[in-house]
């Protein structure tokens, strides 16, 4: 075996325990009972050192070293590309690995299931005392590792954090797009909230809404949109997620019986991120080259599918009688103006995952500025409650009445998850500048959308972006797709065109 | 720390990968879609290795021959017997690890998830052609895995594999209890069915019973057998099992709208399984020493609730009323009399599952006869259908019409487990002399089941079985327990109360 096989081996075995772990990740929110928390913290802290231990070899230095020196001379072969890329993302992966000492990394795996565990009941009675003194030891060790992470890396603690979710994230990059981001969001937010006020109010469809026809909805639609059955399932959970493997995708949402939009929508955006990590490249399996690009891209295939398709005309029009079918609706409250009125009513509001479009990044960007604060040690964990409120009020216009709707409503931060909600708004760009990418790529793509022929759209991000997995960088591919870097306009445009066309 | 301390550690490391296989062997039966099998196969068998890895390292040797040499010089202190205990259990384990090498160990692993997936549709196929060249595969390297073990146990290589799955059990002494069972048990058979037709014929309840009914009504059960919820839950597979880990039980069983004696008595064998694990001593939680005993003590468990307390007239009494209030059914049907007839109807039946406790023995026998000459090559597996429904005909008197009533019915050798199965009729006999000694130590038993109360008979449970993990080897606990080893008197003296009384 050359070394660089030699280190594909390695990275299989910890992709299958990496596996294992996003299976048990999956059960601890959708099965599991609360008294397995525990034992379940060990069991993934237990995987997480066996996963790393390979990496942690002395030989595996040596390993990297030979491969890159070897590397270069495999130019000319078939799939050397994807080789380099993959010895490339072995490499960042060493080095995130190896700056963590296995106590700390131990430390900081326990300590974010226990608190998630605990914030799973606080969330519901509002309870921000019974987290606190969780959620300070996951602040603290995630600057702890945050630290150890940025002398490694050679960048800023943040940026260090953030390079987990995006690799090559920097807040100085991040802090230039939600300045522009914030110079006219705000504005749009206010024109877009009067125009509402002066059009007809859409008419809310009566409930309930029976959750067993919500679910099969939910699935109907998911199979329309090309998801895999025979590799994947819907469950309900706490807070909707993508978990599970590839080969084996869990999806989750929640229901409401006294609204159908907030789950549907919630399948369709898990769906997204679902068909972007069911079309990666097989032959890549369990090798760092052949998982899904950062965050950034992750999210950017759930809001295209949720933001640019499933909220749009085409898709109501499509998708309306299948609405009127499910819960035996009729009359103006079903038609298409209406739903696409429903489905783009932007408010302010206070809970992130039911927040519009326009809205969205500002609730990102008072998470942003605030998990920076609490990991510089700016802003105390106590202090946190407070600090959220007056955050959302600046930036929103309104006031969480209580924690439950204030900074208990995110799971994030809660099981160490720090550096991931900047993704979101960067996900959001390259949704709209992807999309528009398609559209000029597909001129037929709205029609085949109204008539529920998704294929068409899945073939080009399957060409596009998924069966790429990590082969290009976040920028690079965004450029190559889209003809130049991530920016503003095209989400900008996308605003106007929806909310004041 | 001590080498005693260290393999503690190790044996701590080891029975937390285990718990994650744990609970990824109940999602694969539970929750998974097909198409993720073959990912699950690679990840448990990575589990499996990583599991494995401390045991073979050559300093675990040393540690073990170091401890076992200090640890005689313990014998005053508290919890000595228990460290002993685990030390005994750790060699046991580590002779059994390290005699399979690596490769084989991950092949037969795969071998077996492979098997067992493809089994899942060829059953409900009657397709035992499907089946065939894995199930060859699987003998094949469970042949290996026999021989290996053999070798460095100094036993037979059947011997081998019943070592696996009851420490210290050997086909000689399983024959001599086999042969008194055979000697009476086709002439209890004969007699019962004569004395059942020469009675009023059992009323059978008037479906269809809706399966939420039966599920609640399972769960009612659970909770008052003394289930904790808080740790486990109650799920649908294939094949009823008991699965999960001991803070969190997963119990499955198997629902038919026409009948619901088969879905809640899996319920209520597999509860027997679940308070065995839900009683484990908490203290020596993923040491051997505080693993459940063998699976003839397991089985002993279930056989107890199941067919000692639950197919009897107390529990019966009990359970009558709630019965009738679930399916709305009321008349004679629903009376404690029909519904002890129903629960303790014997027939000569083709279901091993589904067997009485008369019978059931009968099956064990055929399928211990078989899996011998399996592994010993008399028996090819392309000859085993014909020669099951030999064995099923001449034990039982009834043929098999297909393969799915007759060789592929059962998960185990799917999955490689062979020398399991002469453990159910084990347990039976345990199940009886156990609860015999139960009714000599509480005189008002029925009287307390009777009124739905099984407080005292867990209680009793926990002290004198669960609560004491591996401490003492199953022989010897069962003598402590009830004054004599294993034998087939109380079981006898039970079927001729049941069945003949």
């Amino acid at each position: 075996m050359t070394p660089y096989q030699e280190l594909e081996r390695l990275f299989l075995q910890r992709g299958l325990l990496q596996e294992a772990s996003a299976v048990l990740h999956w059960d601890s929110a959708a099965m599991m009972p609360k008294g397995g928390a525990e034992a379940r913290a060990e069991q993934l802290a237990e995987l997480k050192l066996a996963a790393r231990a390979p990496l942690l070899d002395p030989k595996t230095a040596d390993l990297l070293g030979a491969a890159e020196d070897a590397l270069g001379g495999d130019d000319e072969q078939p799939g050397a590309a994807w080789r380099q890329a993959n010895l490339r993302a072995m490499r960042r992966i060493w080095r995130h690995e190896t700056a963590v000492p296995d106590d700390l990394a131990v430390a900081a795996s326990k300590a974010g299931s226990a608190c998630e565990m605990v914030w799973r009941e606080a969330r519901t009675q509002s309870d921000f005392a019974a987290v606190r003194p969780h959620l300070e030891t996951v602040v603290g060790l995630t600057r702890d590792i945050a630290a150890a992470m940025a002398a490694a890396l050679d960048c800023a603690p943040y940026d260090a954090l953030l390079d987990i979710f995006e690799p090559g994230a920097r807040s100085a990059d991040i802090d230039v797009v939600f300045d522009q981001l914030q110079k006219f969001l705000p504005d749009v937010l206010e024109r877009v909230l009067d125009r509402q006020q002066n059009a007809p109010a859409p008419i809310m469809p009566a409930g309930p809404f029976a959750i067993e026809r919500q679910r099969e909805l939910g699935l109907r639609f998911m199979a329309a949109l090309g998801f895999d059955f025979d590799h994947g399932r819907l469950d309900v959970s706490d807070h909707p997620f993508t978990g599970g493997v590839p080969s084996d995708v869990r999806l989750t949402t929640r229901y409401r019986s006294d609204d159908f939009v907030s789950a549907l929508m919630g399948v369709l955006h898990e769906t997204g991120h679902a068909l972007y990590e069911q079309g990666l490249p097989k032959s890549w399996a369990r090798q760092p080259v052949g998982a899904a690009g950062g965050m950034t891209l992750h999210e950017s295939q759930s809001l295209l599918i949720e933001m640019q398709v499933c909220r749009g005309p085409a898709f109501l029009t499509y998708a309306a009688p299948l609405l009127s079918e499910a819960f035996g609706g009729a009359g103006e409250a079903w038609q298409v103006d209406n739903l696409l009125r429903l489905y783009s009513r932007v408010e302010r509001s206070l809970i992130r995952v039911d927040a519009d479009e326009v809205s969205y990044p500002l609730h990102v960007m008072v998470r942003y500025r605030l998990e920076q604060a609490l990991l510089s040690g700016d802003l105390a964990v106590a202090d946190l409650p407070g600090a959220w409120n007056d955050g959302v009020e600046a930036m929103l216009g309104v006031r969480p009445a209580n924690d439950r709707e204030g900074c208990l409503q995110d799971i994030h931060w809660m099981d160490g998850a720090f550096g991931y909600f900047p993704t979101y708004t960067l996900g959001a760009l390259a949704a709209a500048q992807i999309f528009a990418a398609a559209e000029q790529a597909m001129p037929d793509l709205h029609a085949t959308i109204a008539e529920g022929r998704f294929q068409p759209l899945l073939d080009w991000l399957r060409r596009e972006i998924h069966g790429r997995g990590s082969l290009l960088e976040t920028d690079a591919l965004i450029k190559q797709v889209t003809g130049r870097p991530l920016g503003v306009e095209a989400f900008c445009d996308h605003l106007q065109k929806r909310y004041l066309g």
